[in-house]
Parts: structure tokens; sequence; C-alpha cells
């Protein structure tokens, strides 16, 4: 089993991108929107929160977990290593960095994403280490989150704040733009619009499935832990979320562009009573 | 002490309100930016953490309880007074019901907020308990808040969500609109700009802190409780947070204008510790 999670249910477009890639195995998805979002909470918050996300994950029996959160990604994975070391975890940063690192040309790389991921540098630092003449420049853009959960996709002020954010990074030059985000691919087709044809995005929900897929053919032996009897009758993933409201179900609809059903877990009350056990 | 909370920094305008109108009691205020927004997530789940903020508070011996969120005082009122029968309770929807009562002269009467807000019903249900002939136009406005907390108060995508946010409620003909989140006072230029001059707007944080005010003077009982030791120094208000960053500092910068130290409390292992005790 594949388990995914997310702050919240932008994570969603990850499974969308597995389920196409690898839709012969089960894959469990726990959005945490009680607490969401993380991108604007400190490094010590998401820590806590991302541990607590992947004990769930694994007490419903996940066998690889893959980080859908680029806030997670670039602050929680040396701890999350260390709390579960015999896990595989992927994650969304190195797989979008890679991408990156092989797109450009000029060596400009733009980033937009979260201001928690923005800060955290960890984009600049796999740079510096794999080629120090590579210029990343980033811009912080807090508020396409809140634009795509209104499904403001096409209206012109998202147009216009999407110009906006991509303004400084055209003026350095940038030839890629990684999108550090997994809301972001939702506004793929405007943010290329703005950005230009000469600039090639990074799609981290596309690297990161793609990445989990060579991972289980070149890894057999952890692929036949996903038994037959574990494999979703119709393909159907499982979807909890910490908080269920209708815009949460519009929004899944949104992310998946299929009808799901979701269900509500209180993560809080679920683990402390498996741990008094 | 008075205590305010909010489920994030938002209700710092109502403390900026109290602080004009009460300068001579001590205030201390929680911001649960672990986990904010609230307005975005169930009524189930917002009572449970309205609960733990009010215990917080109460903690710290505050003497009345001032909910300065929208969401809250919408859907957790009746659970608060209930599990905390001795504590009196402001909250921001009545105040402003009142006002906009008596403000209307059309009897046609706006309304914008969050969609937890807006979905309650319950300014709906205060009308037409008031007066059946009053007609509430509603319209959820949930990207007011991110683009306030961004700092864009001026910016022309912000005036053009404004504009749009408002052109329903105008069509209906309103003489009055509620400000239904406490962080909209600080869009009021706007606001008002776009609405128009016959449009009055309702203030919650101004009409709760008047409300607070005329208690205190009618109740010298409960006023007695503030001892002078109690009273601040230099009438900082101590402002505590469950997420402190660089960010969550600059936006109470905004809120309260003027500088302010920020304590960050670890709300769930707080009350765990105390309540093991």
């Amino acid at each position: 089993m594949i388990g995914v999670f997310d702050s919240g249910l932008g994570g969603l477009t990850v499974v969308k991108e597995l389920l196409k890639r690898l839709p012969q195995y089960k894959i469990v998805y726990f959005g945490d929107t009680a607490r969401t979002p993380y991108g604007t909470k400190s490094a010590e918050t998401v820590i806590r929160y991302a541990i607590e996300d992947t004990k769930f994950l694994l007490s419903l029996s996940a066998k690889i977990i893959v980080v859908a959160c680029h806030t997670v990604s670039s602050t929680a994975m040396p701890t999350l290593r260390e709390r579960f070391p015999n896990i595989p975890f992927f994650e969304v940063v190195t797989p979008s960095f890679r991408k990156a690192l092989n797109l450009t040309k000029n060596k400009k790389v733009g980033l937009i994403g979260t201001r928690t991921t923005v800060e955290s540098g960890i984009y600049e630092r796999l740079f510096s280490e794999a080629d120090p003449e590579i210029k990343l420049y980033a811009n912080p853009a807090p508020l396409l989150v809140p634009l795509i959960e209104e499904g403001w996709i096409k209206k012109p002020e998202t147009r216009s704040i999407v110009k906006k954010y991509l303004i400084p990074l055209k003026m350095r030059g940038i030839d890629t733009l990684i999108l550090g985000c997994t809301h972001y691919p939702l506004l793929k087709k405007v943010i290329q619009e703005k950005a230009g044809k000469r600039i090639k995005l990074v799609d981290p929900s596309e690297e990161v499935a793609l990445l989990v897929k060579s991972y289980l053919e070149e890894n057999p032996d952890v692929a036949c832990h996903f038994e037959r009897s574990e494999k979703s009758p119709n393909g159907e993933p499982e979807i909890y979320v910490s908080d269920l409201t209708p815009n949460f179900e519009r929004m899944a609809k949104l992310f998946l562009q299929r009808d799901i059903k979701l269900r509500k877990v209180d993560l809080e009350s679920y683990l402390g009573s498996r741990e008094d056990k």
C-alpha cells in the first residue's frame, strides 16, 4: 500500500499522477484539513504534524510514504527518516530539483512556493551542491493556494496575481520554473501563459510519481509487499481527512477530477487511543 | 484580566479597540496560529478548538472571555457557555447584529464573512427573530483573509476582488453591511469605497469593545476582580500564539499598529500537562 499525505488536499494532484502510472497499487491518502495550511507555520510545528501524519498512514499498513507537501518535504525529511528508519520516504523537492537541473540551459532557475518552502532555502542548497553556477531565483506566492482552493482558476484577478508573482523571476531571465507547491499544477496553464513559452515548467506531482514508479520497478522485494488482496477492487484510493466540510469535498473533486468519498478521522484521538493500548 | 482569543491574529483588531476604550485593564490574547484558519473548518472541529482556547485563557486567570472570531461566535457559543457557566462570554456576532438592526432603514442588510460564518445562518436567525421584515443578503468572501494577511490592502487585485464580492449585495439594494470577520476592519476604506457612501458599515471589533466597556461599567463587582497589581504596568497586552514565525510578527504589527512581542505556547502540551496534574 502506498501512503500519501499533505497538509490539505493539494497533495491529491500527486495521487492523480500515481493513479495514472501505478493503477495496480492501493493508495491511502491523508489530508490534514483540520490544521491546513502548513505553509504559513513554523518548521517546528510542521515537523510535529508530519510525524503524526506518518504514524497515521503506517497504522493503516502503508509500506512506503509519499510526502505530497513541499512544506513538509523542505523542513521535516531528516526528522521523519530518523524516526521511521525502515520506511522508504519519497518527497516532492528532490525530484523537482533533479528535473530542473536537467532542463535548465542558461543555469537560471525560478521557484514559486509557499513562504515556508521558499524560506527553507532547501532548493538553494541542492542547486549549489550540484552546480554552483546555477542561480536560483525564488518568489513566495502565498495567495495562489487560497485562489486555487476557491476554484478561481480562470478569473482575471488570479491571472493578474500570477503575473505579479512571475515578473521578478522573468526579469532575471529564468528558463526553468519549479512549481514548488502541489496545488500549483491546477494553475499550470495560467502559469505557462504568464511565464511565456520559453520557460519550462517543472511539475513536482509528475516528478515524484515517476520516481515512485521506477523505485517499485527496481525493488520487486518492496513491491511484493503489495499483495493482491490489498489492491483496491475498483482502483479507488482511500482518502482520509482530519476535517470534513462540503467545501473540502468540492476541492477533492477539483484536485482528483473524479467523484470521491472522503472519510473523516480525528487524528489526535486516533493516535492517542492507539498509544494507550 | 480580559481574555481574548481568535483563530489567528485577526482578533487583534478587537484588542486594538479594547485598548482604546479600556486602557486600565490588562488584556491577554491567544491566537491559534498553529491551526489557523478556523473559517474553512467544520463546526465540530471549531468547537473543539474553541474549548481549548478558552481553557488556556482561564488558566492565565482571565475573568471574562471575548471571542474575537466570527467563526467561533457563530458556531461554538452555546457549547462554551454550557462548559464554562460562570464565565461571562462576549462574542462578535450579537453586537454587530444589534448595530445593523439600529442602522438599517430600508431593512436590507448585507453580510460578508468566511464560508463557515455565512453558512452557519446565525445572522439570518437573529434578524428573523428580531424583525421578520428584514432581509439579510450574505456573500462568503473567503479570499479577503489571505489578501489582508499578505498586507495587500491597497493592491488593485484586492480592490477588484472586494468589488466582486460586493456586487451581488449592492444589486439587492442593501443600506447596511456587516463586516463579518475581525480581519475586515483593515480593509474598511476599500470596502467603503466599493460599497459606496450610501451603505453604512458595521465594524464588529468596535461593537464588541463598546459592549465589554458598558458591561464593566455596569458590573463593578466583576470589574473589581481586576486588581491593581494585575494591571499591565505599561498598558501592553500579553499576546500568546500557538505558532510563531516572522510573518506572524509582521501581521501582529499590521493588526495592532504597534510593535509587540509575541509569546509562543504549545497548546496541546500545555493543556495536557495541566490536566495530568
